[in-house]
């Protein structure tokens, strides 16, 4: 441990910190490739539990996974007008091919509309190949100028879900399905409390008639965009001509909701819950929910220490928790707490000799309470209860620190005072106008983050603009985002 | 059904006939961008089978999943000198980003060796950082100009391994224990039947000391090479200064592997099991175990056999079998019959009036044997009993036919006169040399498929080589292959 240094603390200099997070749990790492991350396996494993996760919600909705090209031809995303307006300044493109020019330059896609929609035109024939309802897990290229670990990179790991239905009001109940699984997500396994809402004209998805949102809010109190869901119209049927038979024999174009999250939700779960010792994150997707840390000094101790840990070990694995024996001979207990800390493991049980003896374990949590002596017996049940209450106490925690910093009913004051000190969620009334929206980023680097779900809505509808003083058509929600 | 027309036969066409069956159980499909396919969600659920076993047995043996970046700055490519010879040739160029001319081209990976081990360098240190056991599911590009849907296209989706050690011994028998799980899972998951050997240096992958690779036998008697496993050396170690400060205090280069495994399995399966009537999909990789098809003709009856045939389908799932029920009410039991044969599904089950009131179910297989009543009581042990026969039945046909198609002890007339004629493995001496072998593949398109494994060779080995009659080395399996 000679040359672990304490990590720059978030409220020194919270970037920094963020950055420090990842590099001593070894989640990330910047690569030779301008933009690009490694995704360490200590990272990639939070992805793979929020796939399984995901997947699952998704399949028992209905959905097919399906993987379509890399490479879109250019002249595909200049078909939907706003699409290519979006995405065309930020592609990477392909110029040549097997040591030849191309003909027409290829680009790496920054989403699937296009080449995904020129597919369904095949497919789709009749309302009876309707609704069709695939997903896709993929990595997208956004050239982006200023990235951040998992939070903005030129190359990222995400899901593109592309559906097509008979009816616009299948495709909007498409879409807040979607949302509400996002949320639900979001909540029960990130343990990441979102408001969900619908984006402006300003900040919706280039080619959708619709965007709606989950947002959450960082220790930093700036807001994360954590997962979008679109209703796409008849927009992107229309460029490709995906049109079918409808029932009473006529024929009209489908219409289209695409959603998506990426691993900007390891970022996103990292800058919810993490703490000045590191990485904290929510067992139920930690790669390793328990490790198990034996303790001796003599070598007939370490015999019998082992042997309780490796019973341990298979008992709490038996029961379905992901356990891990630190098992290493020549690293201290100390510098394997400090280590196992950093990388967030929610529970630790220490095995000495004394523990052995008398049937216990002692449990440190990650978080919360300090340690207590534990039995064996019923460990599994134990650990159990352990996590599901830690899994409610981080979402409730998340859920305090942004309900004490949102403030509602705002002024313009409030807003500009807000943005330019401790940040977090404003509510106030919007009058619907681009120009006024424009202007307050302008001023305050704010953006509305969500027109909010009634649920999510203040008891009192504001009657005014918060900028303009003009009649607001909907409350909005405003903060400084990633 | 009326426009449903038999597929090609094997024996008319097996190109064509191919074609037709990925057509028609809809599997992939051709993409507007040359070159690149659509795995659809009925081939990409069998995809998705082979991914969740081989991802279990790479995690047993130790690996865990990383990721790293889609782009490789043009110069790393070059810095392993046959590796560049053999890739640079088939690279797609990024050549601009943002709009920009990039200063450096990025090449689309054909494979990670050179960018992961750029990150090994700074990530290993110590031999206490050793062996690193990493794996990465990723998608790559080879630009090809003939291409067949899942056998050969320009982009594919794989897993590629990447180990580093700090022996040579340690590396030689990672190498060794991957290609053995590949030949595992081709027999145990896709009852495919494969040789394992060592690769000639003239088929060796581009950087490597030595390659060992499973081989199949497709069923129009030509090879499939099925999985890799490269053992590097210190090649890339050198060229990308991967060192480590050993036990004893010394410096030296760490030992690399590579292993991998593609969508081109899905092709494997297909064309080794499949029949003129379509797909044949072994059990433990079916998307779709059991299909469930209730069949009425009036309204009473349909809600009988409507209950029936979800009871079965609750119990059937709750037993772990995937089971779907065909619950459609415009098609006819005979139509779907023949949509769910040429989708492959290993079982289906009818359920008419008669079998409710007999609690029975009508079993049909895919393969084998014909119809036969089998009741309802006790089903879930009944399916597995024959998932497990037809899992090991596939299995023991394909032996059976490659048996029949390998020659061994043969001459050299006889290697022209098979690779003119009915193909298939034939096995004789090898002389080792590369201008021997260059000119065998010349005059017959026949490669060396393997120097096999001791269990695989001949009971007399070969004394001289078979086609210059030279002294031979090794005993070599030659095949025309895909």
């Amino acid at each position: 441990m000679a040359d672990v240094k304490a990590l720059t603390t978030r409220t020194a200099d919270f970037s920094a910190w963020y950055n420090e997070v990842i590099a001593r749990a070894e989640l990330a790492d910047y690569s030779p490739v301008r933009g690009c991350m490694v995704i360490r396996p200590n990272g990639y494993a939070i992805w793979e539990q929020m796939q399984q996760a995901l997947d699952r919600m998704f399949k028992d909705t209905g959905h097919q996974n399906a993987y379509f090209p890399l490479f879109i031809p250019q002249s595909f995303l200049a078909r939907e007008a706003e699409h290519v307006e979006g995405f065309a300044p930020e592609t990477a493109v392909v110029t040549h091919g097997g040591g030849k020019e191309l003909e027409e330059p290829l680009v790496i896609r920054p989403t699937s509309e296009t080449i995904i929609y020129a597919m369904y035109a095949k497919w789709i024939q009749s309302y009876r190949d309707l609704p069709l309802l695939i997903n896709q897990w993929a990595n997208v290229v956004r050239w982006e100028l200023r990235t951040r670990l998992f939070l903005r990179t030129t190359e990222f790991l995400w899901q593109e879900g592309h559906t097509a239905h008979a009816t616009e009001a299948e495709a909007e109940a498409e879409t807040r399905q979607m949302l509400g699984i996002y949320r639900r997500f979001a909540e029960e396994w990130m343990a990441m409390p979102v408001l969900t809402g619908r984006k402006t004209e300003s900040e919706k998805f280039a080619g959708a008639l619709r965007t709606y949102a989950i947002e959450a809010l960082m220790q930093d109190n700036r807001a994360l965009q954590a997962g979008t869901s679109h209703n796409l119209g008849q927009n992107f049927a229309r460029a490709f001509e995906v049109t079918f038979q409808t029932a009473d024999g006529g024929l009209d174009h489908v219409w289209n909701t695409s959603w998506g999250v990426s691993t900007r939700l390891v970022g996103a779960l990292i800058m919810t819950h993490s703490d000045d010792a590191g990485l904290v994150c929510p067992p139920r997707l930690a790669q390793w929910q328990v490790v198990i840390v034996p303790i001796w000094k003599s070598e007939e101790e370490r015999t019998q220490v082992f042997e309780s840990s490796e019973r341990l070990l298979r008992e709490l694995r038996a029961g379905g928790v992901r356990t891990h024996l630190d098992a290493r001979i020549g690293t201290k207990p100390g510098a394997k707490y400090y280590e196992w800390e950093a990388r967030g493991v929610p529970l630790r049980l220490e095995v000495g000799p004394r523990d052995v003896a008398a049937g216990t374990a002692m449990l440190a949590r990650r978080v919360g309470a300090r340690k207590e002596s534990v039995p064996v017996d019923g460990i599994v049940d134990r650990i159990g209860h352990e996590m599901a209450a830690m899994q409610r106490a981080l979402l409730e925690t998340a859920r305090e620190r942004r309900e004490a910093a949102s403030l509602r009913g705002a002024t313009r004051d409030d807003l500009v005072e807000r943005m330019a000190g401790a940040g977090g969620f404003v509510y106030g009334g919007f009058c619907g106008d681009g120009a006024c929206e424009a202007d307050i980023k302008e001023q305050t680097k704010a953006t509305v983050r969500v027109l909010p779900d009634e649920e999510f809505r203040s008891p009192t509808t504001p009657e005014k603009c918060i900028w303009c003083g003009r009649p607001s058509v909907a409350e909005a929600v405003w903060a400084k985002a990633y």
